[in-house]
């Protein structure tokens, strides 16, 4: 503890949250840029500017602040969708304004994706499961919109199981889109987000209208 | 060798090659339904059939025995799309054919699809770049069938770096609706093809023809 004491006497004077948020963001572009075995706690205290026992007083060990790292990136992506959708909007517009959000996060946060969508899955659990559950709560989100819009249509073949299907396909349509984009950060996120509408929505749309592709 | 010359000569003669085979199948299960670490060579010799030692002389290590099951399945997966596809057919049609042989090699091939998109990609290098190098040969064959149809519409309009786009949108959206296929193991493949089509040809089709969807 004396150590501790000592550097923050060090250093300016911040409000616990705020030190640990600093923390975080230089522990997930460690995580994203080196990857979970080779990050070392040393390099995310330098980055952040605090001292390592610090990290470990504030956030706990390495697995730890992994966890925490991947939980508050989740929070923020969930957030993003949640944030934009006005169920007022016609379909097309909302669908259009939480692909655009999502799209819109991961360019301003490649190293967040990184973490989410490479990193945490490649290292078991708990970590996998954390990104697990906020995959489920994506899926759950999409099958939502698409499940209204089909009552607002009054398209009343669609079973539940067939909302989750198009869900599934729509979320792993938007993942490999993110993927693409961050190999490809000179794009507008807008102009991915258009991408997906116009994969997934032209084909959304005229199934909503019962118009089905039979072999 | 002595050990391995008592086990041959215990078990059936077999030639070298069905024997791997039956290894790799017997692998293949239990790095599924075990995963890597807690999958056993012991586990893996008694379902084949054979000694453990000769599982050894055979594959190798356990890390080289899964490598050689990702591989194998992988090759698999990679000859059900190109064996299906003829370009004489139309453009639905060649697209219906490689989704149609996908979600049934899935289906009937479950622990496959648990090695090769859950379990390798879990455990880092050398598995993870495995996959990733057939992900990247399954997106240059969607992005091929979809180049080839655009070029013979005459839309010129579309650059590679949209034709790329697409075929990540649509890879991601068939590797997420197999992972949704593989919890209701009572669909049959050809109908989760068919969601497939309908969720992503209707879309592609659209945009084929230059209907573009604009926010």
């Amino acid at each position: 503890m004396d150590r501790v004491r000592n550097v923050t006497g060090k250093t300016k004077r911040l409000p616990r949250y705020v030190r640990e948020q600093q923390m975080l963001d230089a522990a997930v572009q460690m995580f994203a840029r080196r990857g979970y075995h080779a990050a070392s706690m040393d390099e995310v205290a330098e980055l952040a500017g605090v001292s390592k026992p610090m990290v470990y007083l504030y956030l706990g060990s390495k697995e730890e602040l992994f966890l925490a790292c991947i939980r508050r990136e989740a929070g923020r992506l969930l957030d993003a969708f949640a944030g934009q959708v006005n169920q007022a909007d016609a379909p097309d517009q909302q669908l259009w304004h939480a692909l655009r959000a999502f799209f819109v996060l991961v360019a301003e946060n490649r190293d967040s994706w990184r973490v989410l969508h490479q990193q945490a899955p490649a290292h078991g659990e708990p970590f996998a499961g954390e990104v697990a559950a906020m995959r489920t709560a994506i899926i759950a989100f999409a099958a939502d919109l698409i499940d209204q819009n089909i009552r607002s249509r009054g398209v009343s073949e669609a079973t539940e199981h067939d909302v989750s299907a198009l869900a599934h396909a729509l979320v792993g349509a938007g993942e490999s889109l993110a993927d693409w984009a961050t190999e490809h950060p000179d794009e507008d996120p807008a102009t991915t987000a258009r991408r997906l509408m116009n994969f997934a929505w032209m084909g959304l749309d005229n199934l909503l209208h019962g118009s089905i592709w039979r072999p």
